[in-house]
């Protein structure tokens, strides 16, 4: 049985308490937060609690064997490292940290200490994802084009963190989980309308090697909530649609093929449009078949998908959008 | 009576002969093409259609007041300057020319001959933009804080221009239209799938003055037919969907109020959603309210709202953006 | 505080445990369930819950206040019976009861016992009912026309009803509450596929006294779930979508006015197509601020909307819609 | 070449002249309305065509070979018999007729001519209907439960017929066309708002002699546009959204296998819920396909699936529908 510590009861927090109490082998004993309302909200519901506000209870517990994070990101470094130097694996909430600096320390000290790091990147969760994971591993897309997603809202405006490291890092720990090709640029531009100095519109591109493009609309500030992706591939393109209760995912055997001849009127273009997949998707909850995970990761000693080294791919793909956002759409390597 | 003379039977001269035929006040008498397939499949529909394979008949003819040039874009210039030169007045499609420079000249020589050129921006002819221009006007959205627009299809791949130049007039022109703000530097990132040098998947960012900024999102490889733009406001936000066949604006009474105090947590962020409004749009066929609008422009010496002024800022934006786009997404002012 | 218990912890019944839980002025002390896992999952989530297989220990119990009923229909009677016998108000489930007879029996029971029933008719608790109610009170859509209302799913088939008495308690409860005029006379149809005598496919046409007619579409074998209501009224025409998780109510103000003449063709109809309006709805959970009225009915003493008269109506109409059906769809008055 | 005269210019023989025009080995030589106004109008149009006032011109005219009728439906049977009594072959607008009677005649006195009748069901010669038929002739389906149709619109009121034989056809042809099993009795119910004594809402109840049914909602005070039919299978189920532009048929692997068992909780019910697919539909415009398919019949002497027998038997349900509502939808066999 992994005793878990819970860190942070607002917006995500209870959720996380929810599913690690319903998960086998797990339980959860103990509660911090640094507001008591939050702790007197999670009494009623869970009233066998332990409840601090001062999470070191949590971290220097004997009795605690992991602990999940779900605070504001700037907080993440020193409570993660609070944590893994206490002997405690680490559940925590997406973006892992705010730098890159932040999250190479945390992975080498949970090394030294041969403790678990797993970052929240939930979606990576759903059937969703997991069934856009399996179509493009089975090649049914084929050589990928682009990789296009929107994800805009009349969105909660944070306090501390753009909209880039609020929405993107969803869209960043998908891509890196189903597409193989390694992202080695990146272009990000956008806008701040309450001279706060925190972007609440953005748009970024990722370059790879080949002629692949990924494009990420992200925007805090849209009266209708759009979470759209669309994947191109020279055999088939898909189009998941998360908004939608049914049939999210599309596949489409649609395309072109191009033969290049000499001149300008002499080429030669074959359209194909032929019929449109909507597979089967299970659909569990995310977080739940995620806190599973986890604790089959403790107990069976595995390595996760969305471990430290997935955190700090996002993270780095995070502070390099940033930094080209900052510099008028400064073309950035990675 | 006007009797307009039109080169080009390809994709869109029909549009163009069927609907000058049906306008009051004015007649197609004659047709050029340099496919005699074409001319012989135009024959069919209009018998008493004089048609001919060199344009020069038309922009000579003594007949003839106005030519509708409907060809392919790197012929603009030289058929609108013969036109012109013959005393003729030009309908054109969009792009207006393959460059500024082109465009710039065009005008010159409109000028000093008193003629009236109007680029087919078609789509400013709608009830659906018309009704989009109104609201902007009447100050319905109050200050403008984005326009974000997507139209990506499986779609045509054109021989001589990449997608930039296919698709981006449309929307180029409807902000131009509809937005009094002017833009003042564009990024422009994308890449071509097949290795003509011609990109099929293009980003570009506007940025205006204040703090608003616009995105156009255009994509040749689409697997579905995707025309969408957000037009966030303070006041209220738009959607137009032009794939909706009803409904196909709705303007949504949702928004933010920040107010910045002191301290992170002292954000006070106040959330407004309202009801949502779907007006009535009137829908004939656009191009034949244009078609109108040419003739009546002609007879009464109005300047046309797509008159070369409006057909060179779109020709000026899209300049900008390839140069952006061949340039690693160069930050260039315009 | 009114002490709860509840009878059946099923389908239903866990939401009815959750909600009248986080009621103020109300606790949910004890649970009865013929099935022992039942209770079980019921004592993971709230261990302080007396469980017993013997719904009579509820009803007898001298700390309990009103009993919830979230058991099969057929079983109705018997316990609400016994509970109002006991001297304790009922919340009971849809549809109230199995006939007539048992609804008016109930009703008699708990007037002289001056006891509350309230069945469970969860719509009219939610925004987009009220909205509705609201609409067709304040006479915004004039003289109605039509109610036209679709219900289908690949619905779970129940074992001891047909899909008449398992869907269209939710339309006829709803019909009942928006709607002021009162049916006259009912015509059914459908038909059985597996042989049970339980029809899985029925049509319902109700009539009214003017010449509005209602109309029910109800399957338990749709691949797709509808939930679709057409209202339409002389001044506007509502449509209401509850699948959609927004704008699930659209108003149009669109409509027909007929003038007669003489003559076959000296009909004159002018037809209205003015904007769309979708009203803000509010989406608190309907069951929440059911159990919420339904305490604050028992405190005050109010005559609740859903109250054991509503809940016959409803059966009524259930009862005769039956009969047509089993009557090859005989014209039955109400 | 078949020389046709056309007999009707109002709302459909537009398209009618159009698509004979059109269509190899046919000329449109002669219309006939009895509106000078529709004739110039067509004049305009097709300077070609010799018009008159008067109908005979065309069916004792020896250049003419067969004669398209689109007038309204009270018209036909003395159109109809004239051309045929004159030799020549009829293209009817649907209904066939107004009676069964009137029906059988033509169809009579077409086989004493050797002449043929084509009613034009124009559905069946879209993409969607053939697809339709292709899935169920496949038995890609399996035996089918019910096929469910809703076809409603803010519509145009008709002068001299209900709701019933305006928009019914349509379906009655589709589903005629489509499923093998045959109709045994209908019920019909609805109601006039407007005294004409002519219903604008009707639902139509169609038995068969298994338990499949067949359901038709028709509406012409909808406000928005439904054009939507369900086709419930035992292996598969069909959506077909006749609105949507693009994906108009969905094929569910959705169903339900019962196992009756004996006691009412010993039901076994097994819930299938595979993949959805979307056919690729090829959409030429279904009256360009027919006009070509009664020019081959005519000239290969075929028998067309849209004969006057497959006109009779959609009059006969028209008939007995109208029959069944205009008494208290009175159960009617066919």
């Amino acid at each position: 049985m992994i005793n878990i510590g819970v860190i942070g009861y607002g917006y995500w927090g209870p959720n996380i308490v929810r599913n690690f109490t319903g998960t086998k082998d797990a339980k959860v004993s103990s509660l911090a937060d640094v507001n008591p309302a939050a702790l007197e909200r999670a009494h009623k519901s869970y009233p066998h609690l332990k409840t601090t506000t001062d999470y070191h209870e949590l971290t220097i517990s004997s009795e605690i064997d992991a602990i999940a994070i779900a605070t504001p990101v700037f907080t993440h470094f020193e409570i993660a490292k609070n944590t893994l130097e206490n002997g405690k694996h680490i559940f925590i909430e997406k973006p892992f940290t705010s730098s890159v600096k932040e999250a190479e320390k945390l992975i080498e000290l949970a090394e030294k200490k041969n403790l678990k790091i797993m970052v929240d990147h939930t979606f990576l969760f759903t059937g969703a994802v997991r069934k856009i994971k399996e179509l493009i591993d089975g090649n049914v897309l084929g050589t990928l084009y682009y990789y296009d997603s929107t994800r805009v809202n009349l969105g909660l405006f944070q306090h501390d963190v753009n909209v880039i490291w609020d929405l993107v890092p969803h869209d960043f720990s998908i891509m890196d989980y189903v597409i193989k090709e390694k992202p080695v640029a990146i272009i990000a531009t956008g806008t701040d309308h309450f001279g706060r100095g925190l972007e609440d519109v953005a748009y970024i591109t990722v370059y790879f090697n080949n002629n692949m493009v990924a494009h990420f609309n992200v925007n805090w500030l849209s009266p209708v909530k759009v979470r759209t992706t669309l994947i191109g591939g020279e055999k088939k393109m898909l189009v998941w649609n998360d908004v939608e209760s049914d049939e999210k995912i599309k596949v489409y055997d649609r395309g072109v093929k191009i033969e290049n001849r000499e001149g300008v009127y002499n080429l030669l273009v074959n359209y194909r449009s032929g019929d449109m997949l909507s597979p089967r998707i299970d659909t569990p909850e995310a977080l739940k078949v995620e806190a599973e995970y986890f604790i089959e990761c403790i107990l069976n000693n595995k390595v996760p998908i969305n471990d430290g080294y997935s955190g700090l791919r996002v993270v780095k793909m995070l502070e390099t959008s940033d930094k080209s956002l900052k510099n008028k759409g400064k073309f950035i390597k990675l």
